[in-house]
């Protein structure tokens, strides 16, 4: 059978096919139009690259004409053809990335391609392509397992280096193992320019990392936030913070530079790390608490009151996302593939294990208290996303969890209020709570934190009318008040508390 | 030959002749110009026990009659003695405890004694006896070994319960392994009074822990600073929550009322395991930094921006005190011991190990770095304490590193502004910077970072003067000016940092 020539959107499912030719035409045509301003290219248009695309069309204190570039092929092309059409292709809870999404389109200053040719026009090239961990997707497994290939990004570097112009800034955004900018990139874009005929010395090359956060601070996450630094030399690096300077509102969130590339890659896989190493340490605490008794909620509460340890975590089903899932293992392979280390950073590596297991201990806890089997039960699982409030579903802990239901022969519906369609399990989602909870259930479980399923007095009284219900809060969504009116006709159990 | 019957002060190097027979009549005495005060007990005269007897005879919205209790042996006998003498037996740079203290002596309203007759006047009792955990002292050794012993704590609860009056209030501050309080401490009161023929129903048994930061805010985090507390029941709780206001500024630092004495004494644990890890954290990252050029904690400083991210800790040569040191293993022990799980809280275990053994990290890459026999080399070491400003040397890092020294054959000299005798080792230490300056030496070394080290360019004006010096910073003292500038004399390498 032929392969499928088109690309769908997950967000209108509609079918775009795949462009064949170049499109040299249409970008000239785009420029012509934006004559004068400053060409700017992001590379990817993902979660980051594609809110990049905004930032940079509505630039604080310069008017730039952005290109987004993405691959011609069935993953991604919806994406450029997408943005084309005047649909932004990421859902996001931010009402700015509308805001900003009409205002580029007003502006005429944002236009998607496929064709490498943009390259050979960009100023400013960002690349914020993804770089990928290749993980054993077996949660039950004891040990990690797994690569990082620098192949695509490679490709992504070449792609530019084949085309740029030689005295071009390149900023990397993409999370890469520390050491890959000047290690990777910079001789790589050498060589292409070389190749090329062209001066090697010109080109500036910056690495800073955006703390982006899918959700209703999207666009604040990038703009309204302090910003780390470096160049592969120092005139690379002024003109980097040149750059960054015309996008992030710079006087209230003043920019960090650091000694150079390696530093800032480390920066963004430290502070990832750390956030996975916080959530992997609750976990035996949360084992500790079922055993012993102890509403873990109410302790980490306390102790956050100091301020020292604001940051503690709550206990819950794992982590999820593209980066905590990750980024300590990019920094892993890296001290050990980069700078020849004989040893792994151990308890980075540990944390992503441990984390990964999070949705097993939970499932594990759910089917000992349930202590019935599962099979043809009717199961309702009220959250898919990783995180509350977002429609991000990538990495999702809830993913493995659903699918230790599913191996189990459960009954499964799904709710989510941001989910329409879970792209990785092709699985549509109901948003209607209300209309779900007129059907029975046996067993209904809290696996997403989002706000609508918080202190929701509709939510409680509807499910305290059902008879003989098994609910399970994985991620303690329920405060005592609901826990006791719900205990009144139904069994109730919580990760993280033994004094349910 | 006889065995000493002396106790002397490390304070005052002044002898105490041990005591005999009991203590009554002074107790008597004392109370007699004390009626009509409640008698509040404090057991137990180290660094917290101390302290709260300060904060007792200060009380906010009560006049209490304190008296502090310890043992008459050679550790502890001075401690009374110097207190009834008028000397405080904790040396500390807060100011409030002198004033404190001042206006305790002009009340009259604090005793020290020996004498369990104490317990029989007391309508509260504080414990703030140590719960020790002995540790494999080895810190070269990988693996952790280690066992908590009760009993020292169990006779102390045995002499509340053999003297206390039925009806008493008994608070526990100790830090204890998370279950204590119900299950050995409250079997043990109950089991006395019962002996006694007393009743066993109407004691009050709670447990309430302190934040105490031995240094400039001593009293401060006693009396201004969040408490959690519970009781073994709700009366228990509601007379503990009594007494905390009446030494607490509670408007300004709400108290927390947690759900039973296992939920706080794992609060008390958690948050302490969790800096403990915190700084376990970094350890693995600070290899890394040295091994990539990455100067550390140019790092941790950029991301510490972030809210999320502000108690991420600096690299270092170990963790010291009492607290950190231990009490994650008093968790671990626990949910073995206590609530008989099969598996120990790892990672928390780990991370005591991986803290552990910080001081021999730091002390292979002064080796490694200054590459040449220690073996009679001069050897400067600046500071002694556990922790900047504190003259708290309990479980300090730089002993096991100062040993490490030793057994290379360096002769050592020590400076401390803080630590006149570090009593650990019986060494004198000398707080005159310069005059030890007036020697030569071959390494010097930053091993607590002391306000008097940072930023002091007489000190760095004065190495910068001596000829081939090698200077090693174990916590980041030095700053880069301060570094390029000795770099001209000198060689420097600074743990954490691989770009010095």
């Amino acid at each position: 059978m032929e392969k499928s020539k088109y690309s769908k959107s997950p967000i209108s499912a509609k079918k775009y096919a795949l462009p064949s030719g170049n499109d040299k035409l249409t970008i000239d045509n785009f420029i012509g139009k934006n004559k004068g301003k400053k060409i700017v290219v992001v590379q990817g248009l993902g979660f980051v690259g594609a809110v990049m695309t905004l930032i940079c069309s509505n630039a604080l204190t310069e008017e730039y004409a952005v290109i987004g570039i993405d691959l011609p092929n069935e993953n991604s092309y919806w994406k450029i053809a997408s943005i084309n059409e005047g649909v932004f292709p990421v859902i996001a809870s931010d009402p700015k990335i509308n805001q900003f999404y009409e205002k580029t389109k007003l502006k005429k200053n944002l236009l998607a391609t496929y064709d490498n040719y943009a390259y050979s026009l960009a100023d400013i090239i960002i690349v914020d392509i993804n770089l990928d961990v290749a993980k054993n997707a077996d949660f039950s497994k004891k040990l990690l397992d797994y690569d990082v290939d620098l192949a695509p990004f490679k490709k992504g570097l070449e792609a530019i280096g084949g085309n740029c112009k030689e005295d071009v800034l390149i900023l990397v955004e993409t999370t890469v193992p520390p050491g890959t900018c000047s290690k990777v990139a910079n001789p790589i874009i050498k060589d292409c320019l070389k190749k090329r005929g062209l001066s090697s010395e010109k080109f500036k090359l910056g690495h800073s990392y955006e703390r982006v956060m899918p959700g209703p601070d999207y666009i604040d996450s990038i703009q309204n936030f302090y910003r780390v630094y470096s160049g592969i030399d120092e005139s690379s690096a002024d003109e980097t913070e040149k750059f960054l300077r015309t996008i992030i509102s710079t006087e209230k969130f003043p920019l960090t530079r650091l000694g150079d590339t390696n530093a800032t890659e480390m920066a963004k896989v430290l502070e990832n790390s750390y956030r996975a190493m916080n959530i992997a340490f609750i976990v035996e605490w949360s084992r500790f608490a079922e055993r012993s008794g102890v509403n873990l909620y109410e302790v980490v509460k306390a102790i956050r009151m100091r301020p020292t340890h604001s940051n503690l975590m709550l206990p819950g089903i794992g982590v999820g996302g593209y980066c905590l899932t990750k980024d300590p293992l990019l920094a892993s392979w890296s001290n050990q593939n980069l700078f020849m280390a004989n040893s792994a950073l151990a308890q980075s590596e540990k944390s992503v294990e441990i984390n990964d297991q999070m949705p097993l201990y939970a499932f594990n806890y759910l089917k000992e208290s349930y202590n019935k089997s599962l099979t043809g039960k009717k199961v309702l699982l009220l959250g898919v996303s990783y995180r509350s409030d977002v429609a991000d579903t990538r990495y999702t802990p809830v993913e493995p969890f659903y699918d230790y239901l599913v191996s189990e022969g459960a009954d499964i519906s799904l709710h989510d209020p941001y989910v329409d369609i879970w792209e990785e399990k092709s699985l549509s989602v109901s948003s209607n709570l209300e209309h779900l909870l007129k059907e029975e259930f046996d067993v209904l479980i809290f696996s997403t934190n989002h706000s609508e399923y918080i202190e929701n007095s509709s939510l409680i009284e509807s499910l305290s009318k059902k008879r003989d219900l098994f609910i399970f809060d994985t991620i303690g969504v329920l405060n005592q008040t609901e826990i006791n009116l719900l205990k009144q006709n139904h069994r109730v159990k919580v990760v993280g508390r033994g004094d349910v």
